[in-house]
């Protein structure tokens, strides 16, 4: 599956061929807003379908959404996401969207990598060589933290610095822009404004661009409702104009 | 199935059956609080059970709750919300829930429109003749909003203004006041409560009145737990204090 | 199922044998991290295995995650939850979750009951004579309450003194102090920041160590994600610091 000449999101797979049936006998509309508007969001510029498929389906894991993401874990892998990078995005979610997000989206992602023939050699270790720690970014990062919180919550403070910023951030099987990306696109998702800031400045400091994170907005929106997007733009413009100084 | 005599909502129906031996089984409490609290807030004054069905298929969606959908749309067509409204109800929430959650309503409601042998000339059109826009409002509405957010993420505004108020909003088979309050039970429903003033003061100017929308809130309570009702209750204080000044 | 020798949740069980095997075809960090990571995360002091199971069914049950609610309900009676405790812990987040999340949980909870052979006197009955009631100070929450938003929403207040506080809070067969470890888990879950100040400081009062309180941040990290979290520990700071003048 592939993005077609006319620039929208083919519709002849399974779960189309379902939906649109569905929209037919229930909201017309819907199957024309789907074809007319929603699938060619994917090839607007500032993001690839790769980048949309990373976004669309962190989106989903993060607020639990399973019964699209069987398609959105075909498509993504359709589009480039490698299955070593699906697997990390999993991953990664297991801490910002909690366990059971995770264990929803792994069992469907078995499924899917079963039928593709994805086997261990195409998954990252359990364990591999991490990615060299920026340790002056990180030893700030966490004194800021501890200053803030290490009397509230030692628990949470110590599992921060042990379990994300010095091993689960430095997995090298999904690039640190890409883990921005899913990060800042599952924050979107729930709603967790106050969290923005911080994983948005990251991800440009990782390498997305301001017209990208401004895309990411765009797309967005037609995933995880309008509200959620309006409710993050302040955030982002503060985010945007400090940077710009 | 229709609100009874002593004003209550039946529970002789399938999932009342099924759920009322669960909670036999499980919370002989819960069944009591169902019979003798929930369900006889259906006929308090204030809402008519139509709009209750509006007001609570709107918080399922949002929250994507597909378990109990099923039973609440044949409730809402039970209570007189109309095929072709429930269609633009799913329609609009594809929006303002985002499209994964509308595409779980479609599914569902595709089986019960069947059964009932509701059809294509049920529907409202893909592309009917649209409500007549009023322009000063509008154009007001995008300028305030290319001022605060047009740098930020261009592709956003565009699409409030070209697909949302331009477009949906002026569908015509469900009334401006109903589109209403479908969207703020679904932002009170996803806790988006920065989204609720705007959208409250567009009810209020679309015909809810005050008493209606204190009873959103009573009736939401239950649907969606007091924790989000609490949260609202601020700003729908401030939007109350300052429509009356 | 107990926790080991070792201090980690064992892992032979149906859902475990399920999951670590889809796990080990998406991602092996992932198993790796739920066995040297989550599951010692339960012998962690300051929470026993038994509180965690409290925090843990109501973190799901608020966040609508039924996929692993049936292993983790099994855990939790296997901890100890009795199940009349199970059974109130579903009627409170009826009201603190929403009745759609209250109706998916006893529908998970009755086959497990089932199972064990839990029968109706086991269970909590429907109107047990209520614990004392605190009088002066249900009086002045009630009184600040009507205060703030008596003027808004008549029926909410109204329904928060005569269904919550002097009924559902009041029910015997759930301690307050637990009541409150799952309002403060349910609140944390679903992101009500603004609803915690009031709940954690009634927890603490109804016996929740500070100690304790933390814990539950550094348990629920895993299980509703790391942002929920961070978005929480502001507030919870202040309830502290307050609290120690």
């Amino acid at each position: 599956m592939e993005i077609t000449q006319n620039g929208s999101r083919p519709v002849n797979d399974d779960r189309a061929d379902n939906m649109t049936s569905n929209m037919q006998t229930v909201s017309p509309a819907l199957e024309k807003y789907e074809k007319e508007v929603l699938l060619k969001q994917w090839s607007r510029p500032d993001l690839s379908a790769r980048d949309r498929s990373i976004i669309t389906v962190s989106a989903l894991i993060s607020k639990n959404q399973s019964a699209e993401l069987p398609i959105e874990f075909r498509f993504a892998l359709d589009n480039g996401v490698q299955p070593r990078e699906l697997s990390e995005i999993i991953t990664h979610l297991a801490f910002y969207a909690g366990w059971p997000s995770a264990m929803v989206a792994s069992q469907i992602a078995s499924v899917i990598f079963a039928n593709r023939k994805i086997s261990a050699s195409d998954l990252p270790l359990a364990s591999p060589e991490l990615l060299p720690l920026d340790k002056e970014a990180e030893d700030m990062r966490a004194a800021h933290v501890q200053q803030q919180f290490g009397a509230v919550a030692p628990g949470v403070v110590q599992n921060t610095t042990d379990l994300l910023f010095r091993d689960l951030w430095l997995r090298p099987d999904l690039k640190p822009r890409d883990r921005s990306l899913v990060t800042v696109s599952a924050l979107i998702a729930a709603g967790q404004v106050a969290q923005i800031p911080y994983h948005l400045n990251r991800a440009m400091d990782n390498g997305l661009t301001q017209p990208q994170a401004a895309e990411v907005l765009t797309h967005l929106a037609f995933y995880v409702g309008w509200p959620n997007i309006f409710s993050a733009m302040p955030v982002v413009k503060e985010v945007f104009e400090k940077r710009s100084k």
